[in-house]
């Protein structure tokens, strides 16, 4: 379909072709690409070929060394957009595959590439819309009699996330230092987090501000769903269970969130839509939407230690566990005239499925430390040492192609001396 | 102490210099002012005149829109400039006062101004540091018994907020419609928010970013701490009732957050310092700093209505009433390595005193809806009805003059049809 040309197990196919913002050492401006097979279009050297109606006039935001521009254009420049890098791309096209300059200059491997945050993230949200995670974690947390909260199958609950420590693949993970209660009888105490775990999450990235005052109505929904990556969001459990109650998750989050540096686009992922999950009770009408709006994404979570020779997986999950979609997300985090900006990211909460090997959290793994995981060769976990490497991914399986995310890694340094 | 003269009473004084971003009908720039007396030193026309050994070389971070960069060059350059500001002020100095070009396109009135919001917050934090709030609100939500939550005592609670919904001064708040389970025994509601509410705080603004992974030690908090404004954190207090557990706040509070528009720095309220509150337990060694950090800041709520001739003042509190100080509010956020960004925004969390005039929010002086606020001539509230003015005042009373922070308003308009 291309004339690049690459393995059909390669994540970064020609109906993938997403967005990131790259660097490279001959080269340290930050500068927006796509992926396709091995190698990266530079959007800054072939911006002149974007001359469909809309992005003529624009062809400034491929210049730029953030994604937010573009994204702000809209669903209509964002689908113009696909068209032409589906043009310039394809085999049947000369303008890119005949002029051996520019294709010199427009692409590079991706092995000679530094990957950065895509997008300049206004607010970082993360929804809790894995009802088996939502169930597991308030069993634990406050036993199963009151697991899940009266509001959980009328709301898609969320909070707000911090967006400074929102990092890319690859940047390590700090372990943090915090203040626990490990025994209720006795104060407090300071030290290295213990129970240090992962969250294993998608997250959507809002194009297209909305307005302060003015909701998002469910049907309008799409226009300002760009696309998504995957996510691993950090927790220090022990800080998680001193500080939670009764405003949140705070430090338990705030060490580090880190997401994969290509945006797949929601036009992508049409192919692999699911019928929604089946919600009961039947939702406010605020949040009823009547076409699919579930993917079937393929999710997997491995851990790489000292002490093995390769990593070892221990979550296989999908993105078709989630209780609320993405568009009952957005309709009710706005309902209140709370606005939005390119570039916000909306974490879908961890997704676990209904099996132990589901689970998307060492918390749910270990079920609050009574079980270890095997990682083979003797050596297992509860939760996370000083040196462990994790990595998320994640893919759809087209007919003879794959639509993936890359990965989402990050390795844990051992916590500052205090 | 300055050529430009004002009364003794004005908020804006040679003593205070607070900065803001403004712009005019005759120039719709925006652009950095510093407020004296009832006029706007506008820093675009005057930064050639900052020649210190800082800034002197980075005099266009005054040309900017927004104060970031010049906040982010961290302390020295913060009281370099403060100096240069009260030298080219003073009355015994020529170079503004006897240049009658440059002082008419320096000066602008503070009527004829438009006021923005003076910074970019990348991420905005409330804690919930007055102890007499924390319990009165703690009461009513879970009873007496469970008030402070057993962690209140060893850490400055506090959960990120949405800052894309921070406005500044003077921007009307739209009533926010949702869902609230007014009846624990009947499925839940959506509508227009019926406990619409205020919560009287104020926030610091961080300057000079922190690095992802180390903490910012409490002695160092000092140079990150940039200066202060009044908030008003309006709160839909059905809908924060009904979605809080066990995430915490979300769209209960990001409906809107009103901040004023002069950040008073914090050489600005040197001379206003009082002794920390006293606390038991004594906190975590990483929390403890032995120098005053509490502030005597006078603080009032005033309700403008239809039904009445003048607003009424409802509430009269101060910032003493904080329990943790901002350096131990911004070591505890740090910590984990979360790092700040220059505009970060920190509310202190609604400031209530000891006595039911000086509670800091209509929650607190209904008493969650049990007694009726009087307004004189009749007219009671117990929440905020539609047409009603909010207006936060703080200020610091001087020997001979005052350094104000002005006015937080906001009026509210009736809830969308949905």
């Amino acid at each position: 379909m291309s004339f690049i040309k690459y393995a059909p197990e390669c994540h970064f196919s020609y109906q993938n072709l997403p967005y990131g913002v790259f660097s490279t050492a001959a080269n340290d401006t930050r500068r927006i690409g796509v992926a396709i097979g091995d190698q990266i279009l530079d959007l800054s050297v072939v911006k002149h070929l974007f001359t469909g109606p809309i992005l003529a006039k624009n062809q400034h935001v491929f210049e730029k060394s953030l994604l937010n521009d573009f994204m702000d254009m809209g669903r209509s420049a964002w689908k113009e957009a696909r068209q032409t890098l589906q043009k310039i791309l394809s085999e049947a096209e000369g303008v890119l595959r005949d002029d051996a300059n520019l294709r010199k200059s427009a692409f590079v491997n991706q092995s000679e590439a530094t990957m950065h945050l895509p997008v300049r993230i206004g607010d970082y949200t993360d929804f809790y819309s894995s009802k088996n995670h939502a169930f597991n974690v308030g069993s634990m947390f406050r036993g199963p009699e009151n697991a899940l909260m009266p509001n959980w199958t009328h709301m898609p609950v969320g909070y707000h996330g911090r967006s400074s420590s929102v990092v890319v693949s690859g940047t390590p993970i700090r372990r943090p230092n915090g203040q626990t209660r490990p025994d209720d009888t006795k104060p407090p105490v300071f030290g290295p987090c213990k129970l240090m775990d992962i969250e294993l999450e998608m997250a959507f990235i809002c194009g297209s501000r909305s307005t302060h005052g003015d909701p998002i109505p469910i049907s309008k929904t799409e226009d300002h769903i760009f696309g998504m990556v995957l996510m691993n969001d950090w927790s220090a459990r022990d800080i998680q269970k001193w500080e939670y109650v009764p405003l949140g998750p705070f430090l338990g989050k705030n060490l580090g969130t880190t997401i994969s540096p290509w945006i797949v686009s929601m036009e992508a992922l049409e192919p692999f839509k699911l019928p929604n999950t089946l919600q009961d009770p039947t939702p406010l009408s605020y949040l009823q939407h009547n076409d699919s709006y579930n993917f079937n994404i393929n999710l997997e979570v491995s851990l790489k230690c000292e002490e093995l020779p390769n990593p070892a997986t221990i979550i296989k999950s999908n993105f078709k566990y989630q209780y609320w979609t993405m568009k009952q997300q957005l309709a009710h985090h706005t309902v209140t005239g709370c606005n939005i900006n390119s570039g916000d990211l909306m974490g879908s909460g961890t997704i676990s499925g209904e099996t132990e090997d589901s689970f998307g959290s060492m918390l749910e793994l270990c079920w609050a430390g009574k079980k270890t995981t095997d990682l083979g060769n003797g050596v297992t976990r509860k939760f996370l040492k000083d040196g462990d490497e994790v990595n998320i991914t994640g893919f759809c399986a087209g007919d003879g192609y794959v639509v993936g995310f890359g990965e989402c890694t990050g390795k844990i340094l051992p916590a500052h001396q205090m």
